[in-house]
C-alpha cells in the first residue's frame, strides 16, 4: 500500500497524507481522521526513515512514575542510549489507556528514533499509530499479552513466583499469603501462577482466601497484609508482588506487634536498591530492571537502523535473593 | 559580536562558524576548537532562535540517578512540560564535572528548548558553551554558588536545618549529631549552618566531633551514625542531611540494639515518598522537589520564548514534617 493509493482512496493529495503521517498540524481534523482510518485499515508502514539518519532520541513511556522501580528502568535505558550518544525522553501517561493521538502527533513532529513502552497494554489502533508513522517500538514488562509481531522484553515472572514460594516452603511454611499486583497485569498473574505451582507441586492445596490483589505500591501491601493477618487462620509468611508492597507488609506486621522474620516471613519482588537497606533486609526476587531497559533500548536502536532482531520476545531471568526477612515458622 | 566578525578573526567562513555553534560534525577538530575559543572569548550569544519555534524538548541533566529524590524532580519537570505539550530528555553525567563538549554538541545538534541542570557546578566554560549556543538554562539545587546572572531554583536549606535542630532542642536534646552531605555542596553547607545557628541561639556550643559528612546515600548515613554512636559521649539525636541517610541511621541504630525514637531520635531531609512508610515514619524536612523542578521547567520555557524572568534566583520554602522518629530523650 503506497501513500499515493491512500491519497486516492481518501480523495486528498499525496502531501496531505504525508502531513498526517508526520504529525504536522496543518490538516483539517476531519481529513486527518479519514486518512488515519485508511492508514490503519491498510496497515500502512513507512518503508524509509524520515530525514537524514538517527535523531539521537528514544522515547520511554510510563503509565506512572511512582516507584523506585521506574528509576531503575530509566537508569538502564539511559546507560544504553548514552553509549551511542543518544538521549532518553520521558513521558508519563497517568492512564492505563496508553498514549493518545496528541502524543503520537507530538512525537512524530519532533521525530524519535523509537519508543519503549513500559507496562502498558496498547490497543491495535495505538500500535497502528506507531506503525503508520514508522516508529519502532518495544514493550517492557507488557501488561497484557502483546501481539506476536510486537517486540517485548520481560522477566521470568512465573519462575520468580515459583522460587519465592519454594523458598518459603523449604523453610517449613505451609500457610503462605500472596499479595499480587492488579489481576489484569500479565506480570502479576505470572507471579501468582508461580506461587500456585510451587504449592501444588508440594501437595498443598491453594486456599483462595490467601490470595489478595493490590497495585504494587506500599499502601496496598499494608492494607492487604492486615486483611491476611486478620484471617481466622492467618498465614505465617507473605509473598508480596513488589518490594514496595513488602514494605507495606512490614508496616502492618509492626502495627500488630509481629516481628519479621520471627513471627512473619516476608518475600518481595523487584530488588529495588532500598530492599538491601530495609529492616530487616528484604528477601526478594530480583528482576534485572536495568538490564531489561538497556536491552529494550538496544532493540529499538537496532530497529531504527533497519537491522533485524534476533528474537522479538525476550524474558530475562529473575533470581531469588535471600536476606533476613525470611526464617522458619515458630513451632 | 557577530558571526561574521568571529569568522574573520578565525580565518574561516561564516557557515563554518555556524556549524560549530549548531554542533554539526563536519568541522575539523582544530578549527572547531579555534572557533569555540573565540566564541567564548567574545561571550558570543545567539540573538535569534534556531529554526521555526519551540522544539518541545527540555533537557534535564543529573550527576547521578541514584536516589528517589531524583525521581521527584523528574515527576515535577515532566508534569510542567506535559502541560505545554513538551517532553523531558534525561541525561546522567556520572561525574560532578558536569557535561562535556560532546554533550553540548549533541544537544545543539538535535536542538533543545532549554536545559535544567541538577546539583552541578558548571564551569565558566560550560556556561559559555550554553550561552554560545543560545540555550537557556536553569540550575536546580545548585552545588556551588552560581554566577549572579545564572537562573537557579533551590530550597530554603538553611531554614530547614534550623527548623530540624530547633525541633530536637525543644524535645530536650542537647547532644545532637549532624550528618551532612558532601562539604563542598552549597545545599549541604546551608543545612549544617542552620543546625549551628539553632544550637548557638539556644546557647549550646557546637561540638565539631558531632558533625560528620556523607554523600546523601544510605550507606554513608549508616557508617557516620556508627561513628557518632561510638563517641565517648554519643548523641541522643541525629539530624541527617537526607532521608536516605536517615534510613542508614535507622539501620545502624538497630544493629546497636537502639530503638528509634526511644533511644535515638532521627530527623531526615527531603521527604521522599518512602519517608512516610519507613518504620518508624520519619520526621523530616520537606523540600518541595516536584514544585522546584516544575518551576525550573516553566522558567526555561519562558526563557526559550524570549520572555523576561521576574527573578533569576528562587528559593522555595522547606517545612518540618513531624512524624514518629523523634521523641524526648530518656532521662
Amino acid at each position: 500500500m503506497t501513500i499515493a493509493l491512500i491519497a486516492q482512496e481518501a480523495g486528498v493529495s499525496v502531501p496531505t497524507v504525508s502531513k498526517v503521517i508526520n504529525g504536522r498540524p496543518e490538516v483539517a481534523p476531519e481529513t486527518r481522521r479519514k486518512v488515519e482510518r485508511l492508514l490503519l485499515k491498510h496497515g500502512y508502514t513507512r518503508r524509509t526513515t524520515l530525514g537524514d539518519g538517527p535523531v539521537g532520541l528514544i522515547d520511554l513511556v510510563f503509565t506512572e512514575l511512582e516507584s523506585p522501580w521506574a528509576m531503575e528502568l530509566i537508569r538502564g535505558a539511559e546507560s544504553a542510549t548514552r553509549e551511542v550518544g543518544a538521549g532518553i525522553v520521558i513521558s508519563v501517561m497517568h492512564t492505563h489507556a496508553g498514549p493518545g493521538r496528541d502524543w503520537f502527533d507530538r512525537v512524530a513532529a519532533r521525530r524519535t528514533d523509537g519508543v519503549i513502552i513500559v507496562s502498558s497494554r496498547l490497543s491495535a489502533s495505538q500500535y497502528g499509530h506507531l506503525n503508520a508513522r514508522s516508529i519502532p517500538f518495544v514493550v517492557v514488562d507488557p501488561e497484557g499479552e502483546p501481539a506476536p509481531d510486537v517486540a517485548s522484553v520481560g522477566a521470568t515472572n512465573w519462575h520468580g513466583g515459583l522460587a519465592a514460594t519454594r523458598h518459603l516452603l523449604e523453610l517449613g511454611h505451609r500457610r503462605i499469603g500472596m499479595i499480587g499486583g492488579p489481576p489484569d497485569m500479565l506480570c502479576s498473574r505470572a507471579r501468582i501462577d508461580g506461587y500456585r505451582a510451587a504449592l501444588e507441586t508440594a501437595g498443598i492445596p491453594v486456599d483462595p482466601a490467601l490470595i489478595h490483589y493490590g497495585d504494587f505500591l506500599v499502601g496496598s501491601g499494608h492494607d492487604r497484609a492486615h486483611d491476611l493477618l486478620s484471617l481466622p487462620e492467618p498465614p505465617t509468611a507473605i509473598f508480596a508482588g513488589s518490594d514496595l508492597q513488602a514494605f507495606g507488609v512490614f508496616e502492618a506486621a509492626r502495627q500488630r506487634g509481629l516481628r519479621v522474620p520471627e513471627n512473619l516471613s516476608v518475600v518481595g519482588f523487584d530488588d529495588i536498591p532500598l530492599a538491601r537497606s530495609a529492616w530487616p533486609p528484604l528477601t526478594t526476587v530480583r528482576q534485572p530492571l536495568q538490564e531489561m531497559a538497556a536491552l529494550a533500548a538496544r532493540m529499538v536502536l537496532a530497529m531504527s537502523r533497519g537491522e533485524p532482531l534476533e528474537t522479538r520476545r525476550v524474558e530475562l531471568a529473575t533470581s531469588l535473593i535471600v536476606r533476613d526477612s525470611t526464617a522458619a515458622p515458630r513451632p
